[in-house]
């Protein structure tokens, strides 16, 4: 019997085998949460890893239809009602920087201070400081940071909870906690937001950047075919009306301009 | 030099061979109207196929920012800044059987119908009444027929013209002209629409019916990528709001049930 | 502070709401498997729903780089570097109806079989024979039986064990077991395969049919993921190369034809 | 009747109105290099910027099966047989910075080039001696050169032909054809393959450097739809087979870990 193997390359570029067999085993004794840790950071989870592991991926699995991504699969939904995986995979192409891909962004930062300091002989928090000053001053916004919605969000303080609960807040949890307080002070106030709390969360776990963004995307996926489901069980097609504010030029009476031959 | 070769199947089933080196030919003294053709239909196109393709592809390259396939590029590309060809990819996703999709069932209508006429021995006109009786019977909608904002489709008396100035008027035109009729006295007045023009001038050019929607894409690329580049020039990142009406059930006090254990 | 809500319908066309609020909570102290349950199934799962929900999501994560929704995704990744969410979205393209798809597809001819069996006072195992006899007379392939590689699925098996054990076995599994045993006799032996089996048990679990595709895909993306991370990590960009044998006509020596003017 | 409008801000950040008026006109007397030009570039183009967009739109519109877009369409269609939107996006979805998206970034580093020169008071050959010594240095790739065929990029000659015929190669042609002989005198012959021409072009057009990766998406569609009903008229569902080759560890005796709890 042909088998299949997939090899998996951790954060310390070392690489772990996952094939069919082991799927097996894990469906009788294991949780999607174990699968989605061997397969993206390449090694089975502890009680504590996975706890965050599904924390993670119950707090972004939705946001409400307003969501660009759950937006974007509704939209994508009211015109093609035949190809479900049409309408999710829309929904996932808004997942970019600006939509809840900042998770990278913001491991990448975290990676980056935290070398910072030991290679500046500096404390996290006195590095934290100096990045919200020159956030500041080069007007970058910090990813991780802010939400159009919340003062705070709940779900940041979920997952340092849970991540402290089971020791497994470190130095990217202690990183973001400091960067937050040098941004209220020196900027405004501006609450860790998911994203940012799965950056530090991922990155205490030994993820590699990557993962942030694609975590979010496993997550979504949830929500997106709900939404797609929610569509088609009670919308006709064609009936979503996105109301166009036109703000170009006025027309005048000559067609926009001759053809030229 | 390595190079490539594509095989194009036409309606007959015979194979065409496009060349890397055909396609430089055509790069000296062709448009893109003749690739067109070429591709899908596996011939090269005299002038009044080439008139109707690009008649065609320009008729349906935008119709606003409201269209579900525009809609849905600009709401992924209000999240994903980064990759253009994430937000136009989500705009051809909407195109499914309820948005400018309808073309190829239309071409199977048409094919269904002129093939019924012969094997009947009755005349195309006939069989359009009995196609408005038995849509009305059944409550089935026309592909091709009927539009959300238009009495007339302007783009459908265009494309009629064309074939007609250049002799390419032929039986796929004359019946949906015939159920046009027939659906306003049997059903109500609706129009056909673009999706009706363009089925019925391929048939008559001998497309395949695959074809009505894959053209449909083309063409409409060009629009999905203006309103990208719109979105990017002009908008802020994430500056799509969805009004949301919620509908549900309302709120309990209770959390919407207890994890069971 | 702007919550967010969304509303989910069950396969009763009851209405659940699911709040930003309670994604928090669950995030406390509950799994990703309760999450697709409620928001894909409209209700919070017992432990034996879970236990099921978590092996459907593992069973199908994965199955190789050349599985097509993975060949998919590394093909796309192997052109564009910098988007993982387009690679993810591309794998989740490839599945349609051939490629896992046919979930759905058995979900209704579940349903469908035991409506019969009570409309026509039969049992089910009775349908079944019928079901076989007409796929065989008209050349027609079952949805859920039969796989490119396996003599017997092995993720049938533990599926069917964990819905045994927690009593959820019911008239969908033991239709599925009957169709096996009726086409191996009057067709061919052909092993539930994974589409089968998870047909069978959200049958009896009471989610919609529409509930089969997508759960595929949530459970999908994780592998994916980790498909496109691995190309990213360890290829260089467009390292794939697609060993293409030309079947077309052979060139002539004249371009493919001349443009008309 | 409600009519649409969209708005096209040119290169200068002028706007310019496209109406549904506007399109039923040129579907009269208009080509769809015409629509190309208006969408994407804010103006009515004459007869040499017209010629230049349709031999850009033919000579990027396919590239054969082995092409990673036409490969992902093809891939993608093999699973998807109900949903031709589905795998042509796939295929769109390929089009990253490694696979023709490279025009964008060409465009920009001419842009850049050719304002150094203005602002160093050195000619752009200069300009082009130094930025091949930069690229050598950083091991750098330069966008717009090289070919993993072509030692000589046939599209390359005839685009710049009709520019030249035209009168419209300009600085942007020139700087290219000077980086193309530092290239080769410092680093190694590298021809200025497809990607680079178009830059070059389009940046002499007055075009945005965004519209480089958008033109190419819209040329590409067609070869993509016509790959994906290939892939529908003449093969079987699943038929494609990937040789996957496993480079990862050895399985052991025990499965991959145990699960921990």
């Amino acid at each position: 019997m042909e088998s299949w193997r997939t090899a998996i390359t951790d954060a310390d570029g070392q690489r772990v085998i996952v094939r069919g067999h082991d799927l097996v085993s894990l469906m009788a004794r294991g949780t999607y949460a174990d699968i989605v840790a061997l397969l993206l950071g390449g090694h089975m989870p502890d009680e504590g890893e996975r706890r965050l592991i599904d924390a993670i991926l119950i707090g972004i699995s939705d946001h409400g239809a307003g969501s660009p991504s759950a937006a974007t699969a509704r939209m994508a939904a009211t015109g093609n009602r035949q190809a479900p995986e049409a309408a999710v995979a829309a929904g996932i192409l808004a997942i970019g920087d600006a939509h809840a891909g900042a998770g990278m962004a913001c491991m990448v930062m975290i990676a980056d201070a935290l070398a910072r300091a030991a290679r500046e002989s500096r404390s996290p928090a006195d590095i934290a400081r100096a990045t919200a000053l020159e956030a500041r001053t080069e007007g970058r916004r910090l990813p991780g940071f802010g939400h159009r919605l919340y003062r705070e969000d709940p779900r940041t303080t979920v997952l340092f909870t849970i991540a402290e609960e089971h020791g497994k807040a470190g130095p990217g949890v202690a990183f973001v906690r400091a960067l937050e307080s040098a941004v209220a002070e020196i900027i405004k106030p501006l609450p860790i937001n998911v994203d940012g709390a799965i950056a530090a969360v991922l990155h205490d776990l030994g993820y590699p950047a990557e993962a942030a963004k694609l975590i979010f995307i496993v997550g979504r996926t949830a929500g997106l075919a709900a939404h797609v489901m929610e569509e088609y069980a009670r919308e006709r097609p064609m009936r979503v009306r996105i109301p166009v504010v036109y703000d170009g030029p006025a027309p005048v009476d000559e067609p926009v301009g001759d053809v030229q031959r």
